[in-house]
């Protein structure tokens, strides 16, 4: 008896490599890793104010909300970080009563320039507290309309590079800039992002992890069409969301055989989401892949005390246990589980602790995982032409309003 | 020619609505509405404290947060609401830092009595403040380990219902005591859900809707196994949450025929998320429905200003627009267009305002739509058999450590 086959993948991982290689010469996120950071760390010197209020939203805001999240608690930063993302009347007004717009530096970050969001609440923003070149700086591509403004009242501005898009922009000015001011360290940030790409570019762990993850996802996508990012750890939330951005934003799309394509993700948090997701992950549909985020050191010797609670001495084995390895067993608890069911793929991504270079080597891992992923499934990663429709139609109903 | 043919659907309104009806007799939650309140509201008159900490997690904090979240700016409160529900270790220690505890009242939730990351929690709390029957109140069944704690330190109680679950407990004492405490109106939260009750069991607005939507979800469940929960506010960030627990925990389920089933929710909120989650939704594959939900009145005069900004002249069909005009305008943007797009089933739902009666109707509906969601899917919505592994597996993780 003989046997052939040619049951050969429909694209290799040396091509996709390749793919990504030229990509890499017009792409621009690629390259933020080795950029200058003196700019931005001069200009952070100059800042008196104590609030620093980004005015953005999607990929203006995620990334460095995500980096601030992280952060905050485990260090000792200078200044507040605000964000004011959306036209949600209650919220803005709910933020914007709780800062001292006097002591307040303002961030506006539009790449096109003419995002309503940002342009909307900048103009409300006027009507509170006299905006000036003092107490604004502008981001946004050097050709907007924004920088136009910008010139016109000769405020400062930072350059988005045309070929980095919004949701890969937070190693740009975008993040960079903001990060520096409330006292982040930026380029301990880009040695994290450097490590990554370094490892992936030399096909070492990182290119093996990614090739591997990201050809899972794409031959597999009509059994598992959603991603699920469980991160076990608060300081986390604001990487989900990003996560959210940035997968949805860019694998949401039609393929060049007019097929549509879109792994969806979704991030959750654990121990919280334990009581609200896990039972959906154990005994639900099996159409999820997991990957569970752990924090190796949270760097904190908080403590369960040794104290007796009369009627509760059936949980006295809690005691004495540090929370950092209370949670860290409830991710392996979870992880040892759904490996038992042996038929949920799942991965484990361990960062090393909550400082700077841990949680951009992150970042920048997703950002590489979904430029290869697009590769796989033949579409572009960095458009997003679905969403102009709804903008054109936004357009003309408030146009028609004020008629 | 003739034609005959036997296509009847699998299981009738009617039938499930008989099933909902037997199932009214042991599930305690559909009765929630008629309960008396007199007890809650006695108890808040006594309470001294200006901070209400609740420690809990899961379904003992997201329906109140839920609640809170989407109350807390527009009315008058006259006490801080927090929430202790992870392990996190940063978290715990960020939050408790922020509070001050010697004007705090303890609020210790737990159904079963024994949920190890409430007495981690009220444990180490033990250790920054002296816990008494002053400072603290616990809810929980009144048969648990917590309750003999309580008792045994002479602490009141609050009883949790038997036939009540966690995640469909918002309308007993676990939401109603701390909502009550802080100024909110429970009666009319009750008001709320009563209407909506009414209407479905006399089988007329929501009766027919919910049924519809129900056998829709079910009917193409294969098609569209993602759910996704589309609030254009962001008060509703706390109700996406308590929904996902909901939808998640309840329909990840192994039917009566050993069948996983499993319908996934997604929470986003607009306007933020249609720079995140709109371009995969539009363009990506049909494996989603979408339920956009919208505030009729903000009860908000915000207005972005007629300002004009040098170079930005393109923008001024923004000026003098409502806020809350503007969102909802972006809400109705993105349902045209969904609806042109046609192959993406959609509804929308519009509460009245922000005030009680409308978000404890809109979590009702939910409730009866989880209901009778898990009829048609033949499965039980009401028990979490998926999750009791990993709490065994954690046990033995911790025990090992303290041994």
């Amino acid at each position: 008896m003989k046997y052939h086959h040619n049951f050969n993948p429909t694209i290799s991982d040396e091509d996709v490599f390749e793919e990504i290689l030229k990509e890499k010469e017009y792409i621009g996120y690629y390259n933020l890793i080795s950029q200058g950071t003196t700019a931005f760390k001069e200009y952070a010197k100059t800042v008196k104010q104590k609030n620093i209020v980004v005015i953005g939203i999607g990929g203006s805001t995620l990334g460095t909300y995500a980096i601030y999240k992280f952060l905050k608690h485990s260090k000792t930063l200078t200044k507040q970080l605000y964000f004011l993302e959306t036209t949600d009347p209650i919220d803005i007004k709910s933020k914007v009563e709780a800062i001292d717009l006097n002591d307040t530096l303002f961030i506006v970050i539009s790449k096109s320039g003419t995002t309503v969001e940002t342009v909307s609440i900048f103009k409300y923003i006027h009507s509170l507290v006299k905006i000036n070149k003092d107490n604004t700086v502008i981001i946004t591509e050097h050709d907007s309309k924004l920088n136009n403004y910008a010139k016109a009242n000769g405020m400062k501005t930072f350059g988005i590079p045309k070929d980095v898009g919004g949701r890969f922009s937070v190693f740009s000015a975008v993040g960079l800039l903001p990060l520096a001011i409330v006292g982040i360290d930026i380029d301990a940030l880009l040695d994290g992002t450097k490590k990554v790409h370094d490892s992936f570019f030399a096909k070492e762990e990182h290119y093996n992890r990614i090739l591997k993850k990201a050809r899972f996802f794409t031959e597999y996508k009509n059994s598992f069409n959603i991603n699920v990012v469980f991160s076990y750890s608060s300081r986390l939330e604001g990487f989900n969301k990003w996560y959210i951005q940035l997968w949805g934003e860019s694998l949401g799309k039609v393929d060049i055989n007019s097929t549509r394509q879109g792994l969806t993700p979704i991030g959750i948090i654990g121990p919280i989401d334990q009581h609200s997701f896990l039972q959906l992950i154990v005994e639900g549909k099996r159409d999820k892949t997991v990957t569970v985020i752990k924090v190796d050191d949270f760097d904190s010797d908080l403590i369960i005390p040794n104290i007796k609670l009369e009627g509760l001495e059936e949980l006295d084995y809690l005691d004495n246990i540090e929370f950092s390895s209370l949670i860290n067993k409830q991710a392996d608890a979870t992880i040892t589980s759904i490996n038992n069911l042996s038929d949920i793929p799942c991965d484990v991504i361990t960062i090393d602790g909550v400082y700077e270079s841990a949680i951009a080597a992150l970042m920048y891992e997703f950002e590489l995982l979904t430029s290869v992923c697009a590769k796989f499934m033949y579409i572009n990663a960095y458009d997003q032409p679905g969403v102009e429709s709804g903008k054109i139609i936004l357009k003309e109903k408030l146009q028609m309003e004020n008629n």
